[in-house]
């Protein structure tokens, strides 16, 4: 009997099972249909009924094309939405009298159906993919019509956070032991160095020197929410090149000193702005520490996607006011094929880094945080900003994002909760003095000189 | 790497690894601190720190007495309730302007800060068992107080209905093969008929006729929260004990003509009202039936815990116009050891059946449902009362609760979705005929035509 | 199973441990040096010894080159073979006065002191499939100098023949949830129709009508011993090409009339002639009809690897009493580009298929049995030669080998058992009346009447 | 390793599947038709046959009552012998030309024909199984009547020895996570310290300073080979109650300085002298080292089994030149409930120390062993006798088998390579100081001195 319980439990985690199998499933139905039938889920006492509807609904949103799928989102934000007059009086009632009986009802008109109507839709097997896959079909409609589609989006979002609490993620190695099934997806999601074919994902996973590691959500378990590749390394490495080299000398993982989280891509659009990644990195540091004592430094090898973005948009009174080592650098990335040419190259680097410098530590968003998404990322979990390499990514993507430019940030790990705190509570921009050296005219003064 | 991989799954999925494991944990906290740690929690940004705030957390309510957790419920109650005086200016402001930013401002304050408390609580290694047991002591201490305590069980159930959703749970068998760490917590969550030791256990777990099924949630894998056991035979026992004896001739599974679920337990105080029974029951008849083709029926073996206390308490008027019967049968259950009387047993036969039919078919609560709970439950999901037997239980509890009254509920697969709807509807009591036939004086007659 | 003892599980089975692991390994060891260590190991009485002892062994034997490996195995030939003189004293002894002591002397000294080296190596990490490979460079040895080397092989048969009994032989689907690490080895050794890249893999196992088999020791976990691709069909498909077509119509499983084992391809060339081939299939067709009870008919797609060869040796005289068609026939397909011509394949079909009735029916070796190999394996497992194509594999390979030809062999389950000990006792060739009805002269009339 | 792998290797590794299922097999078998199937199994060349055979023979011989057995081991013992009068031809003809052909037709004819046999019946579902039970059968007959069924015992052994090898083995940790149906046979097969009930069970196996390990056969995946339990605590302790005591301080594994091996069992008569208790300890102990650095001793905790005899048989003459302090020894110990009276107790110390010290060192059996049967094993195993116990076991059992002594033999890692080989060489029985130091007149000599 153990044997089938694997395989139920199997079939129940992967959802794979169907309902009363044996029954016919709607091929196709239209929105109106699909309204009717949500209506019923959301109010039907039933739960094996619900199982039932729900799946039905999911499969028939599935078919949907683009204009059906819009449609039925609109649906969503109208039917599904909390009755304003009720709530109103709801509303009305509570400010008059606000006692529990009134904050009770309020609370219950307040929140919109759509949260059941999701909640629900959770039922049917594999439920909480689709409804992953659901909130990626909405997003674009969303940017395009916020004032309509937010709300359902934020319903979504709003469950999602409580459902993919880090709480109930696993984390799991990928490595050449893996599922193909599963490393297929690794190909498919890699969004930082492309991964070209399965000899490449071999070289990324079976080397005694590279690991990598996802979380899953235990309904989801044959496909990652977010992956990281990490290299073991002696030192520091100056660029990804050094790193990807298939002829390197390979270390033993007990040897090495330096953990590189070289990569690191979030899977499923869906799930925006729920975010994990933090965790990943942390965990993935402790746990290798754990195995490996002799690792000393955990750091990311990192791009810079907004930096040639910046340059573009200084204004010229800035640009003028700029040291003449960094105007040169500026002209120098305008040519073509500077890259090529080493003196170049060699020429460029102290204006660059001297830029560099600048957007990492002065250059702000309105709301007082670094401009680089990358930067805000890791700095925000609590890491270092510990060194600018100029030309570690010389790749196509490397020079337009960033003029070639990379970072290392350091996760120093008994320091990253205070640098954490520091950064949310004062915008305190943590960086190595090395780098904040590179800021011009300020040679070896520390940040809070510099700020 | 496959190896370390494996236990790290281990590790987070049981949720017993320790967040930055060097450091040490406060040993006793006070609710002051307490408080003052799940304001810091809700209002962080900071993910990791999360994390290591919500296991000092739990760490320290864990350790409060009764008089400790109980003032930390109230502090609760106080300091995360919604803002009356924000909620009741975001409710007018709602009233008079009910636009989307007024909905969606009334909607944040209208959630109670203990929800986002809950979840990141959640973060914490053990945390979603924790949250359980953190209910399980909460539970008496609001039935005392409900005024107070009563907002603070809501915001527990509703988050335990959305991440104990039907789609989240596995189904596992347990059977002799399962690890002695759960079988240990069958024996003590045992609630219908008890098992007195290891011996019992294998007796019910071991044979060929006999299946036990759990569910479980992926983030609390060795403690089940609900478990049913069944009994296969060739013909629907008319008495626990024939079930349980273990000399009953024992039968090749793939022979089983009946399922008899005599059976179910749920765990966890603390998931109480959050119900997932019928998905279970509906589960396993659907699996049995897929392994198993030769099983058509699929009943219960279910206590009639109600049936006592209903004659008890039975108006003198009613008493009076009972049939002669139904009066002799009940002077013969106020007679100590009637039961050992094989006579007396048979001749409070008719009125004890006639007596049940009216407590299942004609009892009713105010809100229109049947007085049983057990019927309540099983109607609910859409099973049918299909036989009463007169002496299923004669054991102690047996005759207490139900003058040893047993009942089966027949789940009839292909229509318990229609039953089930009926039920929900229109209050609809589905019985067979051999039960509606023993109401007094309408032998033979339907259910609608005796109501 | 428990979670540790999983963990456990994959260390000690997979035999990556190390014994006594800090101290060093020797690195390069000749062959007297490795013999005294033989010896060593054959008399020591110390079992850890021994372990430590048999790493050190297989690793000098490793490292040694062709030279270096053909001197160790004439070594084991040499001085780990029966003492001639001692065993012509125990011979004697046993002939004048054949009693147990005798006799038990006689078999010790017997059995060359080889056997129980090997089994020692065993002890080593990954001994098992160590033993595997040092066969594998023995075989191509012993072939050149068989007096010399095949008592040394001799006894390693014999071991691996105890060894790889098919009750130690665990059966284990292979798809596309399959670690990558297996499927590069199914890459590398599908030696029928081969697969170029990770895509033509996963056509070959993920679709719903492909399935595929593999029988692995338990010692050697993630390296397979001999598998077996299948196509679930509709019909018994006339050509590979049909069968390994992207484009045909999937069909379900539970669909299926015909399972087709299209190829089987044993793993490991130090495995030759320890036979489990006949069981893998057997029981995938078992399994196969268990789960999916629609499959009615169990047929191979296989090749004829020595037709060609076959018709190019007849001697002139059978050539000159061929029937016209078959003369044409082999004018045809000795003509350059014939296959490319629709006409030719025609006019080339009745000789082609008669001659082949000719080979496969009367064409015998020396012993009696078929020429063909494919033939002699199908027909020892109890199968019927079942249908004979014309084109049916119209590649290079096919062309070359077999002027096209492809064949089914059918196993009909509930006579295997029975046509197997026919044609083990009798030489009877189990042949279906299409493939008898081409015999020359002959047609409809069954095999003994044309034998 | 992929779900589907997992499953179908449970349904193949648990040996349960049947074979062509659907049909009969015999009830039952008298021994002239399992003598007569013996032989067609033998002569068989079908493989697919010869499983069916396997089946229907072991199915008989689990059938047959004593009588029968042993009509079968006799059939055994004349049917599937070698062939005398063919056997004295061929050594004949080998003693006269001792050539490769006339070795091999030797050899051939030298194997019994039984060990083919039991190779062949390891073909049927859970062959080994019913191979090592068929063993356990055997040895009481093979004990009464030698000359005719030890040479059916040796061929089984043989078989044994080969398939039971090391390098086949898996060590798994037994815990309170293990299935309840392995963990019944440990109470069962607990050999040295009885486990009264699942209670006790748990003691042994749930609390952070106990570890359990087991070898598994990967046929035999629900039955352990042999195990082993183990007491992590700061010292070596002085007496199994000690170690036993519920009430005891429990510390962190992660803090014990000191392991302590207090039962060691094997669990199948059938596998009676094929050894493998040595492996188990040192694997074990370097697992531990590996995962607990701060241990630092490896200790038994044994029973002295042979001692009271010993003492009780010791000639009149030795009994007179025994030191004064022995005699008194002596005598107390033949006082009834002398263990009961601590100034006895303590009176009694030195001479039954002084006694063991000469049991140990200088008692030896005829081939100049230790008469001591664990001190052989241990010893055998290369570690050293560390202390004697005085009272260590006062358990009835203790008394009555060494006058409640107990010893400590420790595994010293590094050492015990090089103790075992001068054990098994010089016959050098290592003893620590305090030990050598007990023998009567000779503190703190070396044992050398005093051999």
């Amino acid at each position: 009997m153990s044997r089938v319980s694997l395989l139920s439990d199997l079939l129940s985690s992967i959802g794979a099972r169907s309902w009363f199998a044996g029954e016919e499933r709607p091929q196709s139905v239209d929105v109106p249909e699909l309204a009717a039938l949500c209506h019923r889920l959301v109010s039907s006492r039933g739960e094996a009924t619900g199982v039932r509807m729900a799946a039905d609904i999911i499969h028939g949103v599935r078919a949907l094309d683009d204009k059906g799928i819009k449609r039925f989102f609109h649906m969503l934000a109208e039917e599904f939405s909390p009755d304003p007059v009720e709530l109103a009086e709801a509303a009305t009632a509570y400010a008059s009298h606000p006692d529990a009986e009134a904050l009770v009802r309020l609370q219950q008109i307040a929140e919109p159906p759509r949260q059941e109507l999701f909640r629900r839709l959770n039922l049917a097997p594999g439920g909480t993919a689709e409804l992953v896959k659901l909130r990626e079909r909405l997003l674009p409609l969303c940017r395009k019509d916020p004032a309509r589609l937010a709300p359902v989006d934020k319903d979504l979002r709003h469950l999602f956070q409580s459902w993919f609490n880090r709480g109930f993620l696993m984390l799991r190695p990928i490595d050449w032991n893996t599922p193909a099934s599963i490393l297929e997806k690794i190909i498919q999601y890699e969004a930082v160095h492309a991964i070209g074919n399965w000899d490449e994902l071999r070289q990324r996973l079976a080397p005694a020197d590279r690991r990598c590691f996802a979380f899953f959500h235990p309904s989801i378990p044959d496909d990652p929410l977010i992956f990281v590749e990490v290299a073991l390394t002696d030192e520091i490495p100056a660029s990804i090149a050094s790193v990807l080299d298939p002829d390197r000398a390979i270390i033993a993982a007990e040897d090495a000193q330096t953990a590189v989280f070289y990569s690191i891509s979030n899977c499923h659009k869906g799930l925006a702005s729920v975010s994990f990644g933090s965790f990943l990195i942390k965990q993935v540091a402790e746990d290798l520490k754990e195995h490996f004592p002799s690792l000393k430094t955990f750091v990311t090898l990192s791009p810079v996607p907004g930096f040639s973005a910046w340059i573009e948009a200084l204004p010229k009174d800035v640009l003028e006011r700029l040291e003449p080592a960094e105007k040169r650098a500026i002209d120098i990335v305008s040519e073509t094929d500077w890259q090529a040419d080493p003196a170049r190259v060699e020429e460029a680097r102290p204006g660059i880094l001297s830029l560099a410098a600048r957007y990492f530590l002065r250059a702000k968003r309105g709301d007082g945080q670094p401009l680089d998404p990358v930067a805000r990322f890791h700095l925000g979990n609590g890491a270092v900003l510990n060194r600018i390499m100029h030309m570690g990514d010389p790749s196509r993507r490397g020079l337009a994002q960033a003029h070639g430019l990379m970072v290392n940030y350091l996760y120093d790990l008994p320091k990253v909760e205070q640098r954490h705190e520091a950064y949310a509570a004062e915008g305190e921009i943590a960086a190595s003095r090395p780098v904040t050296g590179l800021l011009p005219g300020r040679g070896g003064h520390t940040l809070k000189d510099v700020a």
